[in-house]
């Protein structure tokens, strides 16, 4: 096994994240808890029931308190805020009046989250610099309704795991392992000797996806928005495949994609 | 034939639109032109390509004027402009440097865009009420790649087309029809009496979607997110099918279910 030791343990990069809370700048009072906002009924309601995360405070609008009644576990005693004030925290969010500060959760190992189960075929879905935080959270949510293992990303040019990738994933944040890696390279020799076929998707691969129902665990590979496959990712792919599209539209949204592609993948048998 | 005149023929909305070109204030000088901002290189670019467009202003960076060089079509002289220019004009949006002013496409005729081909099997979408522009783009997008004849849509709460749909649709808006109607069970009414399977996609469907590839012309039924299909809505389909998801999530984002179910039917002989 050649898995660099460092290549999953980083840590979450919140460089695109929502507002972070602020650390208060007198000297004397301790740290207040920092951590990310989270916002929209299902991304908070999942957090909330997740044991592994930790939450913070909980706010929401006096409405969304009365319509969840029991919905809301132990956790933070949840504030009941003005919208405004919502709006003010987290500017432009679809936050539908509830938001969580949650600390990020701990980022998991790639063996750990990858290595097959036996009993089945695996899927893990590998993304290589998508970048929009709402084609990651739908990803994301693909992922679960699919039931692939996890999601791998590179730590650069992919979104923080907060804010609106939290919401577009609809609490699938919660469930399917996100493994942020430094080089992807590295993260696809992994997989390999983990024992996945390497399958990138492109426009003009070798193979129709649906074709590819023998394959047993398989990491798909998806490009980013616009640029596609890295040329390097392309070589650490066994193979290209291609979804058969009839239209003149050559390639679809990055988040179609891969729920045409994990769709395609839970048909084998 | 029982197609409601008035059904098809409404202008397109653009209450929920990018910001329009403003009149002048000076009651000397003539009405300046009036459309929709486009944005984004495809969007622009497909629409400055489609002869069927009335085109009126074309705006772009000098350095995407560089790197478009012969692309661009005859049409409105291109002006070039600062980015700051263009971020003014459409706050929040991802224009890619470039934007277009045009006038809305002719609304489509819902007889005319969806009478069958006799030589192949046909597939309508029907969105009720879906209202995220992204996601509205995104799925004619996919429409336009799985060779859908056309996207129905209600003219209520359904975004208008132009700026953010316009942009993830990535050229489709120009060739998919977009048939927008005042009341979609009479629409649903009309499919069926041209000979269209009407199948609407709910998580507890009686089929699995993929159990349909015997229905020959399908008028595939979307609900809107969260809320899924209206009662009404239901009782005009005359089957529910569902897409079989072994993971804990029950639910898509409505592109990536729209992505899915094209893909699927895109599979029927």
């Amino acid at each position: 096994m050649n898995i660099k030791p460092n290549m999953s343990t980083r840590k979450h990069s919140n460089k695109t994240g929502t507002k972070r809370a602020s650390r208060q700048q007198s000297g004397r009072n301790p740290a207040p808890p920092v951590g990310d906002w989270l916002y929209g009924r299902h991304a908070v309601l999942a957090a909330l029931n997740n044991p592994g995360r930790r939450c913070r405070r909980l706010l929401m609008t006096a409405e969304v308190s009365r319509s969840l009644g029991d919905a809301i576990r132990p956790g933070p005693a949840p504030e009941t805020v003005d919208r405004n004030r919502l709006n003010d925290l987290m500017p432009g969010a679809v936050h539908q009046g509830i938001a969580l500060l949650a600390d990020p959760l701990p980022a998991p190992d790639l063996e750990q989250a990858t290595t097959p189960h036996p009993d089945r075929n695996n899927t893990v879905l590998v993304l290589d610099q998508v970048s929009d935080p709402h084609n990651v959270g739908a990803t994301l949510r693909s992922a679960d309704a699919f039931a692939a293992r996890a999601i791998v990303t590179t730590d650069r040019n992919a979104p923080a795991a907060t804010g609106a990738l939290a919401k577009a994933a609809s609490g699938a944040l919660e469930r399917v392992p996100v493994v942020r890696v430094a080089n992807l390279a590295q993260a696809l020799d992994s997989l390999g000797e983990l024992g996945y076929w390497r399958i990138g998707l492109a426009a003009d691969g070798d193979r129709e996806l649906a074709g590819c129902r023998d394959f047993g665990n398989v990491a798909l590979i998806l490009g980013a928005e616009g640029k596609g496959l890295r040329r390097l990712t392309t070589t650490k792919c066994d193979l290209l495949a291609r979804i058969d599209m009839p239209g003149p539209m050559t390639s679809l949204n990055v988040s179609n994609a891969a729920a045409v592609a994990l769709y395609e993948l839970s048909r084998r048998p």
